[in-house]
C-alpha cells in the first residue's frame, strides 16, 4: 500500500475528503519530490502534485505516482481550486496569512479543517527502505566518532572539532549534518544545548559530543561523552550510571512499550544513582527530520510501534562541573530493540 | 531613536496598541538576542523580552533595552497575558494553530490584528553599523572570488568548488554561508537556481558562481560568471551585454528611484541586446536575511530609500547553451549608488 493510500485511511478516520500538504518534508515523504517549492493534495481518488517551472524536469524524475501540474510560484492558490468538501490543511505549518489567502480561493462549500500531524503519524513508522537509509546515516556518523578517537581532542577548540565533524561527514557523502554538532567540554557540557566555543579542550575533562549525518534525506543522531585523560572518581562513576541507565532503557524499547514508562525508567535510574536527573526527554523519533515522532518523555502519550526509530539519550548535568549524555538510535521491533548505532559506549579516553 | 521606538511609530500608523514579535530575525533586530527561542512585545510604554531557561544567561548579555522575563519553552502563552487592546501579530509567521492557542490565552477585550511586515519595513533601511557589517561580509566573499581566480575551476566538480567556497568563508570567520553557493558550468548555468553537480567543469565554458557569507549575522550576496578558457564570440558578447546592463542599472540606484523602473531599465537593455531576458527580479534587499526588502522587480511597489542595501543582478539564460549573471551589492544614498562589492566585473578567464 502506498504512503498516499495509507494517508487516505487516516483521512477517513477524521472524516476528511482530502488533505492539502504544504510542509515540504511531508510532500517529499508522500511524493518523492526533493525541491524547495512543491505541494500536493491527496483525496480518495486523486493524487495531485504541484510545483513551479524551475522544478518541472526534476519532478518528472521524482514524482511518479501523482498527477503533476505546473503553477506559478504561489502554489497554494492553484491547489485551492482542487479542494472539495471537508478539506484538511496543516494548521501547524500554514500561516494565518496563507490560510486567509487559501480561504479566499477555495470553491464554495469547501470547509478548511485543521489537520496537522496526519502525515507525521505515517512518518513515525518506518518501512524497510527507510530503516536502511537511517542505518547508513548512522554508520557514517559512527565513522566520525572513530576519527575523533584517533585524532584526539586535547588542545583543539570546540569550534574546530565541530567543523572537522561537519567536513568529515560531508566528505564521505552526507547531504549535510542533521544539526550543528555539539562539542562541549568540562563545565560547558553541563548545558544540554551548548554551542561550540572558541575554547581549547583541556586534558582530564569529559566532552559531550552530539552529532548526526543526513544521507539521502534521512538523519542520524548519536551522542557520546569522551574523557580527555583520567577523571575524578565522581565523574567516572557518573558516567557508569548514565551508561547503564541508557542500556537498561534501550532494553525496554519494543512494540507496545509505553513511551512515558520507558522515559521514567531511565530517569529513575539516573536519579537514584546520582541524586540528580535530566530535564529533557529520554528520546525522540528520527527520520526525514532529526526530531519527529514518537517521543519518549514524561508527557508523551501512547506506546511504541514496530517500525518506530527512536533515540535513547539519558544524561546528567552538574552545573559548573560537567555533563554526560549517551545516545543510541534504536529500531522498535516485536522482538525488542534493534540498535543502529555501532560505536561503543564504554568510556573512551582520548589522550591527545 | 531605538529600533523599538521607530516601531512604535509604525504601530501608531496602524492604530495598534502593541506588537507581538515572534519571528526570530525580527526579535534579533529589535533586541539583539541571537538564541533559538525568544519573542518580544513592543508597546508605547513597554519593551518585554521572553526566553526560556537555556538562554537566560545569554539574554542578560545581549538584551539590554528590554525587560527580560523567563518562561517555559512555550513563550507565546506567557506573552499573551501581556497583550492589551489592538495587538498586532505577524500573520505571515504565526501558524493557524499557534494563533488559535494565542487567541485562547489573551485577556478579555484584546483584539489580535494581522500585522506582518512592520519590523521588515524598519529592517529595509540600514543604519551605519549594519552597512559596515554587510560591507565586512561582502569583503569576505570578495576573497572567495580571488581564491577561485587563483585556484582555477577546470577539472574540479561543481560540488567540490561549492564546498571549497563554504570552507574558505568559514575558515576566515564567517558564521556560515548566506545560502548554499551556486556553481553552474556550461549548459547548467542556464538554470538560475542550479544545484552544484558531481560533474567536472570543462575548459571553454562560462561558469555562474553565486555566493555569500554571513558575518555577525549580516549577509552578503555576489554573483560572478567566469570563463574557463576562450569563448565563442556569441558568449563573450552576451557577457558584455549583461555586464553593461548591470552597470547601467547600478547607476540608477539612488534615493527616490522607482523600484520597478530600475528593474525595467536593466531588463530592456538585456532584451534589446540579446533578444532574450531573464525571468527573475533584478534585485532584492540584503541584511539579516539574504532576501528581504526592498525588491527591484516589475511587480515591486515604491521607490528606494537612503539606507536600503540591494543586489543588482541581471542575467541571461540560454537553455541548452549557457547562462550569465553579474551581481553587486549596493547601498542606496542621496548621492547615488555606493557599491559594496569589490571584485571586478570584467570577464575573468581562469585557465586552470
Amino acid at each position: 500500500m502506498s504512503r498516499a493510500d495509507r494517508l487516505v485511511g487516516l483521512l477517513e478516520e477524521r472524516e476528511l475528503d482530502g488533505l492539502l500538504v504544504t510542509n515540504l518534508v511531508n510532500v517529499r515523504y508522500l511524493t518523492g519530490f526533493t525541491g524547495t517549492n512543491g505541494a500536493c493534495v491527496v483525496t480518495r481518488d486523486e493524487r495531485l502534485f504541484l510545483t513551479d517551472s524551475r522544478y518541472v524536469e526534476q519532478a518528472k524524475q521524482q514524482v511518479t505516482e501523482f498527477e503533476r501540474l505546473e503553477a506559478s510560484r504561489e502554489l497554494v492558490g492553484a491547489l485551492a481550486a482542487r479542494l472539495r468538501g471537508r478539506a484538511g490543511f496543516d494548521d501547524a505549518h500554514v500561516s494565518v496569512k496563507a490560510h486567509a489567502a487559501l480561504a479566499g480561493k477555495v470553491p464554495d462549500g469547501v470547509e478548511l479543517v485543521p489537520a496537522a500531524g496526519l502525515v507525521e503519524r505515517l512518518r513515525a513508522v518506518k518501512d524497510e527502505a527507510e530503516v536502511r537509509a537511517i542505518q547508513a546515516a548512522t554508520t557514517l556518523a559512527d565513522g566520525a566518532y572513530e576519527r575523533l578517537r584517533e585524532e584526539g581532542l586535547v588542545g583543539r577548540t570546540e569550534r574546530e572539532v565541530a567543523r572537522s565533524i561537519v567536513r568529515f561527514l560531508e566528505d564521505r557523502g552526507a547531504d549535510e549534518v542533521s544539526f550543528p554538532p555539539i562539542v562541549a567540554a568540562g563545565t560547558h557540557g553541563a548545558l544540554p544545548h551548548a554551542s561550540p566555543r572558541e575554547v581549547e579542550i583541556p586534558p582530564g575533562v569529559l566532552v559531550v559530543l552530539d552529532l548526526g549525518a543526513r544521507l539521502d534525506g534521512y538523519c542520524s543522531d548519536c551522542t557520546r561523552t569522551f574523557a580527555t585523560g583520567p577523571l575524578e572518581d565522581r565523574q567516572a562513576e557518573a558516567y557508569e550510571v548514565v551508561r547503564s541507565a541508557q542500556a537498561a532503557a534501550v532494553g525496554e524499547v519494543r512494540t507496545g512499550a509505553v513511551c512515558s514508562e520507558v522515559d521514567a525508567m531511565a530517569r529513575q535510574l539516573v536519579q537514584s544513582g546520582l541524586g540528580i536527573g535530566f530535564d529533557h526527554g529520554l528520546g525522540h523519533g528520527v527520520g526525514l527530520e532529526v526530531h519527529e515522532g514518537p517521543r519518549l518523555a514524561s508527557t508523551a502519550e501512547g506506546s511504541l510501534e514496530a517500525g518506530n526509530v527512536v533515540t535513547v539519550e539519558p544524561g546528567v548535568y552538574v552545573p559548573g562541573e560537567f555533563g554526560i549524555r549517551v545516545e543510541d538510535l534504536v529500531v522498535v521491533t516485536d522482538r525488542g530493540p534493534e540498535v543502529l548505532t555501532g560505536f561503543p559506549k564504554e568510556l573512551v579516553t582520548v589522550d591527545g
